[in-house]
């Protein structure tokens, strides 16, 4: 039986500080554009099934009650009280939280404290940019600022994370953006921002990333199909990879699915890419063990790590953790029973993806 | 045990009326550029070999009986008798057809007959505009047949299918052409075509697309790798998805595989858009099981529909309808048996897949 | 049970003749840009485990034992001995051999001896373009003994491999290049090019490509991402493929992974192009049976070739013979035991796959 008493939840958010009826509920379940289709629900998914399996039992109902029910005892317990129960149920013992989306979420501090955790920061490099340009008058001053926040956050923050820098992937350049063009295109951002519109142009998102991979700390990726209607295939990223090898940074490739075969290969080329391999259970629920298994195809195990990829709902934080346990134990219990591994190595193996890797990567105590 | 007595093939086409030797029943069975390479027959598939596992039976022979002594069979009964045995057995209970091949098939009120179902046609939107163009006499006629036609279509047919629209995919853009634009494209295309000609002018087949959304109908739309040598991989179909999004007319992305995971993306992101889980099973045969599971993985329950994909020979329709159901019973089976699923909702999601889903996009009684 | 007596290789390289360390050992385990990260070791991958698995036991040790006792008990027997062991255990009964990597390799004729086996050399179109190029004084004579050597090749080779060829797949032309194109490539990279050099101008490797079509050995193509940060998505390869159709020159599409289903895809399409299912599998480890699975989903069978793609350590070629045989095995086991498909057709796909194909592709007898 393969046993993982530390579990690093690498990548996640906090959670909602309101109480959810049904439907702000359900709204939590996927990632859509758009109300649910007439005559269907948000239920009805692999991530929906995988709340009601995994979520009653830690608030005392019966797996697979129906949702009206599990919303209603949620609401007796209270939000704090039952998200103070599902953290604590998900045997995540380190929460690192990306404090970067809008809306009531819990931060790590408080998030850590509900779920009797370790939690650490991840700085969002576009957020960061953002907060430096609501005060920052000038060109100069945007980008001196820019340069000693990012400084500043790599002190206290376990990671950087981009979600918009590598949507321009296929034509990310190798090299960092010269400092005439990162000028330019900051101008231009800055004279036609407003408040709350984030970096767009690929040239500022560029410099954005090579700031964060000059500070030495881990820089996260998001790839594959994470966000609506946008796809990071990260093969296109290998230019990128590639120059960025031997600095001293690592960059870690979140979520990938279904390109988390491609995002595995390349954790397998170079030594500083690493892969995730959780966020995708998330939302494949029932399919987790296939999943995670064709992260181990390439990926050398020593380079995997495990996030839940959770936002706003603690149920998501249980059901990425338990997921993922399942999926390993079955996953890697089977090859030990074919043979094919022994039993030590796997135990081991799952040490790694379930800590030791993130231990190591983000220099955790 | 999953049980699905309804079952709805949203995407099929007519069968051939006349009788088949060894070599054009084989030709059949796979759609390729030149016959088999020496050495090797069509019937070394998973197609074939399905073929000879579930219809042999429907006969009077043994599974995996010889394909000569199937054909001999075959024979002996006549085609119209073969048929109306093997689509009597598939138990599929409503047909949607798409009339828009060439060659010598049975239409949808002969197949819904022959095989004791419901039957429906679905208009072709490239063969509508060749049909309209033979009878047009101006570019100014054929513009206004068009609308016409298909406004006439929607009255009856229950869905719009277009093969071509999709090929010119990453340059689809998001709104409709221009009158201009349309009026230059038909006047080409009209100047330089001989009969059986369809429209290949991106413009026009852009144009072509929104005369259909506008209809109401849905509109299904071929992605993955069905057509030799083509490949529709749905993600860069995104921007004409989103543009479409909220105008009251569903979008249904067809066989989808090896893109099946992308295409169940979209289904889960946009609220218009439905994915076919059952073409590529006629494909793949005793790997059904693991590509109907991956379309399971993003795909919300309630935006999954069946077909067969089936043509010319109505082994097809048996070899698509057993292969599902097999299947379908299989994947929803095991994840009840792990405590991943609850019985009531595995059973509740196959009764949605198999007929459900198709009978509330489509409206069917 | 499923047999396998007969084992073509039909794509490895040979084996290293000097004794090797543990870091020597293990830098031929995978190929990577950079050493293994800090903390982590390229044992911990597929295939080092699956080394640790199938080896041991063909030197006298036990499964799974530490690779430091490996490496002492290979060095004890000495490279020789141990080579002998190692490929007299892995089943294979004829190697084809890519002579064109530099490097202490052994060529076919001493890897044939070594293993016992048949033995049959594949030339590289790169090297020999660069060994015409070392010995040719002019433009004219450089193209006149560079269609000379492929023609001298065609007679003693089994087939011609390119790794550079497709690496330019999305513009590769469905045409050789005119003669003028080729002159001009050709002096460019005679002029600049320095002693090791390889021919890297798409023309000019798009003209390799086309002579080596013309002299009718089956030409091998490198396609997935089996070069570190290289992608070559066989689909869109398709316009070449078809420019090729009906020359009498076969097409295989070597390792495929992550894109074998679309290398099956066009290995159904097209008569003259066939799949490897092998090159992936010794990457790939304790999933090859799935890996495997897929391949087969739409390459008809009697199109799929195995191969270790084995370099430098015989360690490869006995995992790649031995996940390959496992994997086949249980995957047509299943399909059998689940009635979808009969015990002979197993057997009889079995041995196409393992070495009636080959056979019949290369000529062998």
């Amino acid at each position: 039986m393969i046993e993982t008493p530390s579990l690093v939840d690498q990548y996640c958010h906090g959670v909602l500080r309101t109480e959810l009826g049904l439907g702000t509920f359900e709204a939590q379940l996927a990632r859509t554009e758009g109300p649910p289709a007439p005559g269907t629900t948000l239920f009805d998914t692999q991530t929906g099934f995988a709340v009601r399996r995994w979520c009653p039992p830690l608030l005392g109902l019966e797996p697979h009650c129906p949702p009206a029910r599990y919303l209603a005892r949620r609401r007796e317990l209270g939000v704090l009280e039952a998200g103070r129960r599902l953290l604590r149920g998900s045997g995540i013992t380190a929460y690192l939280v990306d404090t970067g989306l809008p809306g009531d979420l819990t931060g790590p501090t408080e998030l850590g404290l509900a779920g009797d955790a370790e939690a650490h920061e991840i700085v969002r490099l576009e957020q960061l940019a953002e907060q430096v340009a609501d005060t920052s008058g000038t060109v100069d001053s945007f980008l001196a600022n820019l340069a000693e926040s990012v400084h500043a956050a790599a002190a206290h923050a376990v990671a950087f994370t981009s979600v918009d820098g590598v949507r321009h992937g296929p034509a990310l350049a190798p090299e960092p953006p010269g400092p005439g063009e990162v000028r330019g295109a900051a101008g231009r951002w800055l004279a036609a921002r407003r408040v709350g519109d984030g970096p767009s142009d690929p040239v500022l998102l560029r410099h954005l990333l090579w700031i964060a991979v000059a500070s030495g700390r881990p820089l996260q990726l998001h790839a594959g199909l994470a966000a609506p209607g946008t796809r990071v295939d990260p093969v296109p990223l290998t230019d990128f990879v590639r120059a960025t090898a031997g600095l001293g940074t690592d960059l870690v490739l979140l979520h990938g699915y279904p390109y988390h075969r491609h995002a595995a290969h390349l954790a397998g080329v170079f030594p500083h890419v690493y892969a995730d391999c959780g966020a995708a259970l998330t939302r494949t629920g029932a399919r987790a063990a296939t999943v995670l298994a064709e992260v181990l195809e390439l990926a050398p195990f020593g380079k995997i790590l495990f996030s839940s990829g959770a936002r706003g709902l603690p149920e998501l934080h249980v059901v990425g953790a338990h997921l993922f346990r399942e999926a390993l134990a079955r996953v890697l219990g089977a090859w030990v029973t074919e043979g094919a591994w022994s039993p030590d190595d796997a135990q081991r193996v799952a040490g790694l993806i379930a800590s030791g890797n993130a231990g190591r990567v983000y220099g955790l105590a």
